[in-house]
């Protein structure tokens, strides 16, 4: 499966060849070999990316160096650490190609010129914001609410395909359950 | 305190007195008194809110009428439930007043038609939508990297004054932890 910008795109709003032109003017395109980083902790974080294909597992690294999954990434995501990106500080998370990726990277530059030059483009991105807001409180209130083996079926029947994609250590680090806990879960 | 909805909106972008005569005339001003509701579970959600003054909680009841809360609203915020608002569909969770409260009331209607009357709103609310991401997704990764110890610790760091204005319950309910484990906490 492969990406399509222009569709992502018109999910939200209709755009005329023109101004999809205009668009992915912005955009250049980049591929990296599963393991890869396209952002390493410490480093400024130069783009936000869009999937076209592959996986990326977006990692935080505590202070005893313990890794926590805080989101993956497939095609039709965006994704970065986007507190650096948007505040231009070093990244405090790494992203990692767990797959074989191609992205269509926008630096913060372009970004502010195509929201600038293109009123549907900011309402697209208010469009991507909010409901990235939307899921995080969701996935929040299911940390709350449910226990891990709640979490790993509400995973299971919102990311199918991810359970084939990543390993089981992954998922678990994602739930932030024990690789045993896991096992237990999907047994 | 009182919040100031002009002074809000130009931390981020300056606006002239007809722009902020255009903003204000897509909000109406409501008072409530402390325990009642601004939104109940169930019901069509007319509004997002902006507090000018008072405290309100966002609660999220679950399969076994235990109460969660997703979070708090104090002066100067935006609170709704915006799944529910954005998506024209009833409430999953209430919003309760803990202190008499006054806010600024916005209709999507007028919300829409402030984005497209005023583009600076529509990159006002923007900015609102990602810095309000950003911020749930450092909570999410503060669940997946602390213990109910660091957690109530970054709280208190973060927002010291909300430890005078509610019950310890409600920090422990906030937390995901039970009161007897927050008094351990804080004592």
């Amino acid at each position: 499966m492969q990406a399509d910008l222009r569709k992502h795109i018109e999910k939200i709003i209709p755009l005329t060849d023109d101004e999809y032109a205009f668009v992915i003017s912005h955009f250049i395109s980049k591929k990296f070999k599963k393991h890869q980083y396209l952002i390493q902790e410490g480093d400024p974080v130069k783009y936000s990316y869009f999937v076209i294909s592959g996986l990326l597992k977006l990692v935080f690294t505590d202070a005893k160096a313990k890794q926590h999954i805080v989101s993956f990434a497939m095609e039709d995501w965006w994704e970065s650490d986007y507190y650096a990106y948007f505040t231009e500080t070093n990244a405090t998370m790494s992203l990692e190609c767990l797959e074989d990726t191609e992205v269509l990277c926008c630096t913060l530059e372009d970004y502010k010129k195509l929201c600038e030059g293109l009123q549907k483009m900011e309402r697209f991105f208010l469009d991507k914001a909010t409901f990235g807001f939307l899921g995080s409180q969701r996935r929040i209130i299911s940390w709350q609410t449910s226990n891990s083996k709640e979490r790993y079926e509400q995973l299971l029947k919102q990311y199918p395909t991810l359970f084939q994609r990543v390993s089981k250590s992954l998922i678990a680090s994602y739930l932030g359950v024990s690789r045993e806990t896991l096992s237990r879960l999907s047994s």
